[in-house]
């Protein structure tokens, strides 16, 4: 088994010009556009943590609030929060500058896990991640509810086994 | 308030061939490249049901469960499943096929949201939505549940108000 | 002899959202960029028919008489019409649509031949077409015309051949 | 009306580089790509002759007889043939070259028509071609016939009234 | 005359990853698409600076000298190291990793520049840059020698008058 | 050693329209774009004179000095101006048209170098270059003085052993 790793090694760091074919009609950049950059910043991340190729395994629930435009400078801060054998899961954070206007806004952030495969395609073990700053220990501990609320979507375990993601939905 | 419509009235069906550079070094079509496809399907779906410009508001989970390949076929099938005020739930449908060798794929599906807005960027009603088909109507119904668990992951909804996502998980 | 399939069933929908790059400073669709989007839709339906690798053979006349707008929504529809040893003509039709006005025209269409090849791009026989519906037939019987002058304009049939065309032309 | 210009003044050369985005799964550029980079070589060529915007109004039969491969390099060269009114004909040459291998060979050449507009997207006269060369005064005398040839394709002249065309057709 | 600022708070750092079509015929990333990424991150860096529009004044010689790979990830790290009235010089460091080799090497720097303008493109005055640490202050003192080399390549200095590029070249 | 050839041979002219995606918020072709064609430009006359595959060694000092608009027509020519052993110099000029106004104006030179390599990327020896035209041999005699530069620059050569640059740059 791989030698564990630091959450913080894998940081990654990606920005990107909205430029116009990423816009629609209103000049705000697209949502789908956006998934496509953080899917990529994620990967570099998660290549970072397992020194493999990776492919997407899922993205969570993303919510897109702010409007990004035209000329906005977007950047991307992801970093691997938790290892589950040959699956890793990425933390990405989003940002949108006007940088005339001297406006910065966080606009999104979401979950993306990703495998780690061979040559072949077959996945293949990667390191654990030691999380040590108290953010990257909540995301390390809550990474496990995640999980199971992305099997139960996906139906591959039943929401009573799920007994992380009750103790969630159920506390009052 | 405008006049109902029914759910097929939205259906979108996009085609994609898949090219080099919408590839990893594995040959296969990068996670970020189909989400992206995924949303710009469901906003013309969510375009037709309105009669508006829409921007994306979420998409929810989506699990990636089958590579495809450099040189396949992607097709993807959206249409509005509900509408809440200013909002519309599209659900895509897609399929990978290897012409050639003929074989055809269910590769994904998800759930995108998106917001009806005005020429000023202000959300504007949008018609509700008519089920007929026993599928337009399992997915008419559970979109209720699905709001609350995208309402609950984005902090906007505690879970113990959630209750048709609470009867879900909580059934034995 | 591969068995004969239905014309139906290389039906191809495809569906683009006019984005700036795709525009001149007119903010109308370049011509190109749409013949581009039409040869990729027909591919896809020769592909289909044959089960093969495709290339481009040729294209017959198009023209385009109406403008499409930034933001109109492109959707094209490919179907195989008749099919020669290894070559297949397919007929598409284009519609461009402005959503949120509710205006939907249809735009263009055209007639692309296709040549089915081996992995090694040698040509390779394809099934023959059966046209059911009388639209279909009328595409069917009319394809000996078209493909008298296309080898007439190639050079390759002379002009006093090419019965089936003369008949068209010197009909009073 | 605008003076005359010389056919050679509106001659304009494009060299483009096959890149693994404009290739089928065979490594051979798509035909869709190369009528693309046809429609702006003959675009600038129109441009140069009317000093207007110009739009594309139609290309006729093209022919892909030589498959043009990655890393080939395609080369492109434009010049009006004859205007009418509004319109003008444009004829394009293209070779493709693989350099290592010192192979240069002529693959295509085709007619697109473009019709010049003002800002607002009406027809406005263009200068009457002059051609020099034996070549050009071809071209020039046959583009009558190829227009012709064109209205009767596009349904908007009547077999009978195309003598210069069935002259040609009927010509033993 | 607005208030000086450190260097570091222009400090821009872009990641991107070696996809099909930015590559030659040998797999190796292109130059000129690398020129491209460095011009973009050294744009972001001089916007962060002077918080204005900016456009590329010029780009001092870049050497190629490490092949870049298909799937590389390629970072840059851009820093605006002096201000001249309206003008900005920015240092970019690029390294190439190709990750499942481990494999991260510093492939090219160079130095751009850019010049602030106003909503009318013209040159507005911008912060003067404060140095800190001994890299930044020689990169600020040697930028005075660099700035007088472009001016005479660009023949708007002679040779005679660019004191501080003479004392370097001449010392023995 | 390959047969000298003529620098007019490699010669080789590119063509591009200024599309949305290629520039700023100001609607002006973003320099990085521009460097970018011009790499491709002059790789080409690269490959023409060696009909080797080459890649870019390095790129000279380039100004911006006209802004070049959205929808303008770029023009580059690009060729040979002399050889060592491997590497070749390529001389590209661009000229930028606003056609309907009629405007065409010189906006840019550059000197790229690339070298020649095989198959498996190792340097290889490419024909000399033969000069004709007083400007042609200009280029060639001056090439050294770059060549010199270009050396001091990398850190590969001493300034004081820059016999050419220096009595360039000393000459009173």
């Amino acid at each position: 088994m791989p030698q564990p790793k630091y959450a913080h090694e894998s940081q990654t760091i990606m920005t990107e010009m909205v430029l116009p074919n990423d816009t629609n009609t209103l000049n705000n950049l697209m949502g789908g556009r956006l998934l496509h950059w953080m899917d990529i910043a994620a990967a570099i991340a998660a290549q970072k943590h397992s020194n493999r190729i990776v492919v997407t395994a899922s993205v969570d629930n993303v919510s897109f609030a702010e409007p990004i435009r035209l000329g906005n400078i977007v950047t991307m801060k992801a970093q691997v929060t938790r290892a589950f054998n040959s699956s890793m899961e990425v933390f990405i954070e989003v940002w949108a500058e006007d940088i005339p206007a001297g406006i910065r806004v966080s606009t999104n952030s979401a979950y993306y896990t990703f495998v780690a495969v061979d040559q072949t395609g077959r996945p293949i073990e990667v390191p654990a991640v030691i999380a040590e700053t108290p953010e990257e220990k909540d995301r390390y501990d809550s990474a496990l509810r995640r999980r199971q609320l992305r099997l139960v979507l996906a139906g591959r375990m039943k929401p009573q086994d799920a007994t992380e993601l009750r103790a969630l939905l159920l506390a009052e």
